[in-house]
């Protein structure tokens, strides 16, 4: 059974798992603050050019999002995001749990617009304000969640129209490095860091254990955030563990390394998939791909691929995901093409 | 300055405050647990024909949804709503501060319906059900945001598919009074019983001065409501203000009359604006009605009458409601309907 | 059967309940934002003598408490109160719904000490903070549970040592008329105001139907109360109810008057008491008096008096409590007495 | 710097962290729904001897306490503790943060007694519970935050006191094997799923990288646990890791090894002191040891070890605490009471 099921069916990087052993009986100081995760803030804040930024570790992306939800809004505050975005969809209203409303957009290419925006803002700013939730922070995810990409000019253009509305503008980069290493990227590591005021940089989906990196750099947001984290149960006790991970994946710059791969992998797939006459829902230039084919070819497959189900598409066909990770090796992806292949010349 | 603003600008029903006069002066036992509330809560559990329903008195319609939301739902199941729902538009994220998610649907003349809730609860059945909310209670309004009214057949389908897919049916019944007394209504107070888990009958928007009774069918959802009541600060001390206006509202069906003159004072208006040659957003048999008018009508109506902006429309103009209620005078409707005549007849 | 039970067995002081006749039939705006409102409130900052202060107009105890949370508190803050605090008792959870901590503190004499406040600060001040709340609010009531009075003293040493400790210091005045025309009060309203940076007064249980007017003079306070207030379904559509109210209440000092009456009861019921040879748990100047009777007593009491009991004492006695109000007729201490004397005389 | 800070310094036992290495690149299912999960689960079933337990795997302490306030409890329920349990005292309120009440007991020997518990909820049965919340979930811990262990009568009793009052009884096991392997102890594994409603076994704390499991007995508590989990940002992408790192701990019984060599460490350092003529704050069979120094010896021994303070005690004196591990080694100890020998020699 090989899997394109998802970018966290292996452990972690050898390397990122040679320094959690190498380090493994040291004695350090608990709760991330170990002087690796010093060493790795320090990187980061170097990485993406934000020496002032705050950098806070935690294991997932659910976790990290709703951390920052309670650490940086008020009650009545509310986040704007994507319909398709993670924290309206796929987190079990963890967001809501802490208090606040999502107010969701529909989404272009997975992406959130300015006039999007702007909409959301103008449907709430209709004199009667206080009867309803202040949109406040707006969410986007870069690679999105069908694994398009922003480009500078757009993310600009978000910084922006949040700037003119009084908006925080908060990035999910769950998947950042496949962003930043796909064809057709223009978005720099400091580019983040200069139209965000907070950030999260993805471990766990771009091979470490597991672990993401909250950068805050609105000055702002900074006060207190320690403190969400341990309420929220988020706060790890040997948390120098995430630092070390941290340390290691971005040494020799290992992280984009590991992204360029996973991002080769599905292209690869993507490519190959087309010379097959094979549709694609939406062009994604990072590690994930999404292909549509006839119902009967994805059961089929799998027999012998993990993969995930998106939507129904017309014509009796289905909408799926094919994704890849640092571990996929170049022979699974020639095996999946084949597989089709065959499948499809079934029809 | 005639107000067609909302059905909440005057005080209570004569017969209503005389009540509170008569009783004033008499000692009982506080939290809702005297006679008159007992009294009032049987009246009800009469005139809606559920002898065994739970019957709590609240002060408003926002309180009443979210003690709802709180006592009912657990902490991943959500609510399904027309996207103009109350809950999910004018109540500052009120059911988010209890920790659940509002999902939203588009609605139908201000109506949800049960292709939109068989919609809402597959888009959440997809295989990864426990990363994502677990639609648990539907949320209609009767009559709706938008003065619409529900048949007893679109009610009736809407708790076949709340019973099939294993959902609650919970009504908004802020104007239900309006709505049972609104032509081509085929909806009995019984019916409310019969289909809905629970229900609230609204005082308010009435002719009380405040009060909205929540009425539970539904065994299950009995347990402890009092305690989530006082727990969101919703239990008045004086509790007896409630049951004496609802008894006195109820009393010789005054609850009817009240809603009847609303609806034909609304009716009456919007007849003489159809005759006017102005366009109606939505027809509504109720007593809030929204024309189209000419953005230079609309201000110039602002010198002498308070209403509501909804929505600007195509062409300069604007969606406005007119609100009427048991208080509303008929020469007020009269002297409205010369003064958008005199506006008109200025293009 | 009489009720000693509380001070909100009855209705309204005829002059507030005629004020609520007079305006009856008068069309406003909603929500607060009419004329009466703005009349009590600039009547409010007027009495106690804060002209910037903030008035929001809210219907019970609880939920002003809970509205004060909610608005003044980040995530990880936490109240300080007294064990026998409102907040701590008698709200079946509306703090921590909130999602805050109430700490709680031994009293004394049903009050807090700034001792207790520093203690309870040092408790959370220990190097590991951030795996600790942050105690940043000071509950604090005047009168207290127990009927007893802060001094002018007290609260300005309750003042300092939040000042020094970066505490807020927040005051319950449910029943500060109580407190205010109490023996040995030489607390003035303007104090309150120069005292606390925010606090609330009391109409429920000081001869209005319902109401509580809470006064906001830290202006860091002060934004986005009205938000939260709609949000926890605290903002009465017709609100103007408790501008009307407030403002008869206001006029002429009536508020002082009901108050100066109920205490008067009480006090006469203690002397009664004392001169019956009766213990008192507790000596307080205010409306509620604490007698400590066989349970013989108590028990044949219940037969023609209502009152709360409140904790078991040695020797087969109970604490309970008599409460009288603006309403409480002199006949019915009397009686009181009477039966009091009777029942004693068995032994 | 030797540390007996606590027992989470160092990273995994080798053979745990072995099993990791082992299982690197192999391609699992995600959020712990792989065999290794599966294995791990099966294995504590064995151990514990409840093979009908529902299993879930978190990531620390504060984490699985909070998802079993939230997934066991409603609204108005609240959580009985001894004052120094963890949850009352070391999570930044993350019980509050889910809404619900700690509700604390004095303790004796940090433990919670029966008559503690029977004491907090008579103090909620007034005859008014509806004004206050509702005592539901007893939380203890073994070891608790003193070192000190239960009995298997003194967990019986509270068991019995929970049956007869309607409680649930939740048990905190983040240091349950040092418990478990402590002189004194006669709890056996079994024990705690037959006297428990629910209880979690720690890892973090004993030689795992990071990880606890939720054992839940009572039926009725085991619908939708995951979907918290989720929710509460507390599901592991790479869930195997958790899988992976018990099924290591608990072969060949590692986990009480572990544990014992911690004992053994503590009880060495504790019999080492008192030989010393050092005064012990609480006898403790187990890893953590609270000695009294003068403040002259802390400070001296803080050059060259880590330990956490406690608190003041009379005479210029403090409480701190020495905390061992697996990972301790024999001349950590040896040197730690050689450097308390010699400070305190200077006399």
């Amino acid at each position: 059974m090989l899997s394109f099921l998802n970018d966290y069916s292996e452990g972690a990087h050898p390397r990122v798992l040679q320094a959690l052993n190498e380090t493994n009986l040291e004695s350090t100081v608990g709760y991330g603050q170990d002087e690796y995760c010093e060493m790795a803030a320090d990187r980061l804040r170097e990485v993406f050019a934000c020496p002032e930024a705050d950098v806070h570790f935690l294991v997932g992306g659910t976790q990290t999002n709703l951390v920052a939800a309670a650490a940086f809004l008020r009650p009545w505050e509310a986040i704007v995001a994507a319909e398709s975005g993670h924290v309206a969809v796929h987190e079990t209203g963890a967001i809501e749990a802490t208090g606040h409303k999502v107010y969701v957009m529909p989404n272009e290419n997975g992406k959130l617009t300015p006039a999007a925006v702007r909409r959301a803002v103008g449907d709430h700013r209709t004199g009667v304000e206080e009867h309803m939730v202040l949109p406040r922070m707006v969410y986007v995810s870069d690679s999105t969640e069908f694994g398009t990409i922003y480009t500078r000019a757009e993310l600009q253009a978000l910084r922006d129209v949040c700037r003119e509305l009084g908006l925080l503008l908060y990035l999910d980069g769950a998947r950042i490095a496949a962003a930043l290493t796909a064809e057709g990227n223009d978005l720099k590591p400091e580019d983040f860091a200069q139209l965000c005021d907070a950030f999260y940089v993805g471990g766990t989906k771009n091979a470490m254990l597991f672990g993401e990196a909250l950068i805050i750099v609105n000055d702002d947001l900074k006060p207190f955030v320690r403190n969400v984290i341990k309420q929220r149960g988020a706060m790890m006790a040997k948390g120098r563990m995430l630092g070390v991970q941290f340390e290691a994946l971005f040494r020799d710059d290992l992280w984009l390394e590991t992204a360029r791969h996973a991002n080769a992998m599905a292209q690869k797939l993507a490519q190959g998939l087309k010379d097959l006459g094979a549709e694609l829902y939406m062009a994604s230039p990072t590690n994930q791909i999404f292909p549509i084919f006839p119902n009967r070819v994805v059961e089929a497959l799998r027999a012998d691929f993990r993969f995930d189900f998106i939507a129904p598409a017309e014509g009796d066909r289905s909408v799926i995901r094919f994704c890849t990770s640092w571990a996929t090796p170049e022979e699974n992806v020639d095996a999946l093409l084949r597989a089709v292949k065959e499948q499809l010349s079934r029809n």
